[in-house]
């Protein structure tokens, strides 16, 4: 039995994951702070079978393209012996590269469902420092609700935990979906690049330190407004970073302003809602249940009933027994 | 004879002014570098009537709104003695509040007038001194071409000169007029906002410090294509700064983002042309003269021809002496 199926979600960042200090390792430069979503996820099987000759990577029901086959092929050497070829399928119920963090969802549940197909039982915290090796957010998407990675030193101490798995305050997120098209800049260069050249990136690693310290103190009061006030202050202030970067850039489109301008103007009249935005021009919108309706109605004429998908607090990564759930 | 009339040109800073750290006497935080534009001006005339009971002020031919009025008098109270009054004509040639600077043409050619007017004699460094005290940009605009305004330490120390008035090695800007109605942030409170919230402040000084120093090499070595880039870099360091204030905001607008990138765009397919923004949604090119055709053609299909205004390094404060330039 070297077939294993696994489930993981996405997950939005309330901190922000923004430059590596070890890449090959996948070292974050400072700590982060997520949001595991229901609505966007990846199920992804894995086959190990000693007689075949090469992996077998097929993403979306397509092979998948020959960089990406081979990131997962790297992936995997780090769960098998060598010469030990794969058969992977994998489905997205995420749009792809578009700051919606589908890599996150992916590599979560291909660290689990290689790990499995190996018949390896690891810890969620042994899968957590795997899938980071895959994807950096991917380390949080192990768990579910609200998860802290710790940026940490080395392989061993860089992994994620969970602060509140079930989250029950009404915590909710909603996604405009702005443009689904693959994005200009990747969020591996974007951060790079930024490390390099930005010159805000010192003070960058300071605000993660208070804003970590102050959504944990957020969370426990299950202050929706407070926990919206710092995600949205700290997204800003990592696209700020890249326009600050030589040469400067930035993930923002006409859509994305219009959005952002859309959501303070409706905090403005009293509704408690806040915006983050990752390395896509997509914007997600951070409140309270209750004003869920209130939400839509007002964005529902600008960006269409299409374009905005409700999420609430999702699981982390589960194991599909059922072979009807097997992609192979 | 205590009538006088005088004209200004607006400058576009390309190493930014951003944040007092006086407010009173109106001393920036840092130094700032710009140029002085011959499209954009202001003329005006000041009369000191001893039989007057009280100012009256008159902007583009209507009265001033009460708060601009009352910022006029309390200027004039600078160079006049108590009890004496003013009449006070003058034109804007500057699309008003949209980013363009219209306060720095205005007080320049108000503070070289209100003196002339009372019979006093002040060299170009003392109007540049009195002229700060109305707008901080204004003290940039006592002077043509390349003007430096060292950021001082009191009234005495913190003024404006000329690092090279006629400029002549191909330097111009083009002016993009996307927006020229009200802006929603005025310059005096965003950056206020700026220096009170914005945790990349402190790097900001660090960061003008370097690029007046590469500025003016860059100068020295009439390197267009160096000017600009340091002058794009310092524009989007400075609306970072926006960004990551608390709460952030933009100046940027859809059209300008698309502003960004067609310029991005052109240089990236070999043309030297780069772009710079003030507390507004417009865009200014920075190129040679010998590219403006190149670049007029590639800008006019998407913003018209009405919306580019070449602009090409302007004179320092002139007095009008023809009776009939008179506004009054």
């Amino acid at each position: 039995m070297m077939k294993a199926t696994a489930r993981a979600h996405t997950n939005i960042a309330l901190v922000k994951y923004w430059g590596k200090k070890d890449p090959t390792l996948m070292l974050p430069q400072t700590d982060s702070l997520s949001l595991t979503l229901d609505r966007f996820y990846t199920t992804t099987s894995v086959e190990f079978d000693p007689t075949s000759a090469a992996d077998q990577i097929q993403i979306d029901q397509a092979p998948a393209a020959p960089n990406v086959a081979q990131r997962v092929s790297q992936f995997l050497d780090l769960v098998r012996p060598q010469g030990c070829f794969a058969r992977v399928a994998s489905v997205n119920n995420v749009p792809m590269a578009a700051g919606l963090a589908s890599s996150a969802s992916a590599f979560a549940a291909l660290a689990a469902a290689a790990s499995w197909a190996q018949g390896l039982h690891p810890s969620r915290t042994e899968l957590s420092r795997l899938a980071r090796r895959g994807s950096g957010s991917a380390t949080r998407s192990i768990f579910g609700g609200l998860v802290e990675w710790h940026a940490g030193h080395d392989d061993q101490s860089s992994f994620a935990e969970p602060i509140q798995e079930h989250v029950d305050f009404g915590l909710e997120m909603l996604a405009i979906l702005l443009d689904t098209r693959q994005k200009k800049i990747g969020s591996r260069r974007g951060m790079q690049h930024v490390v390099a050249t930005s010159p805000y990136y010192p003070t960058w690693r300071e605000v993660v330190a208070h804003d970590m310290a102050a959504m944990k103190l957020a969370i426990a009061a299950q202050d929706i407004d407070q926990i919206g006030h710092l995600a949205q202050t700290n997204a800003l202030r990592m696209h700020a970073l890249n326009l600050a970067a030589d040469p400067g850039f930035t993930y923002f489109n006409a859509a994305t302003l219009k959005a952002m301008e859309t959501i303070d103007h409706l905090r403005e009249t009293g509704v408690s809602c806040y915006y983050t935005m990752d390395a896509g021009p997509n914007v997600k919108v951070i409140y309270d249940r209750r004003d869920r309706e209130t939400i839509l109605t007002a964005l529902t004429p600008q960006f269409g009933a299409d374009h905005l998908v409700v999420a609430k607090p999702g699981p982390g990564v589960e194991k599909l027994t059922d072979e009807r759930d097997s992609l192979i």
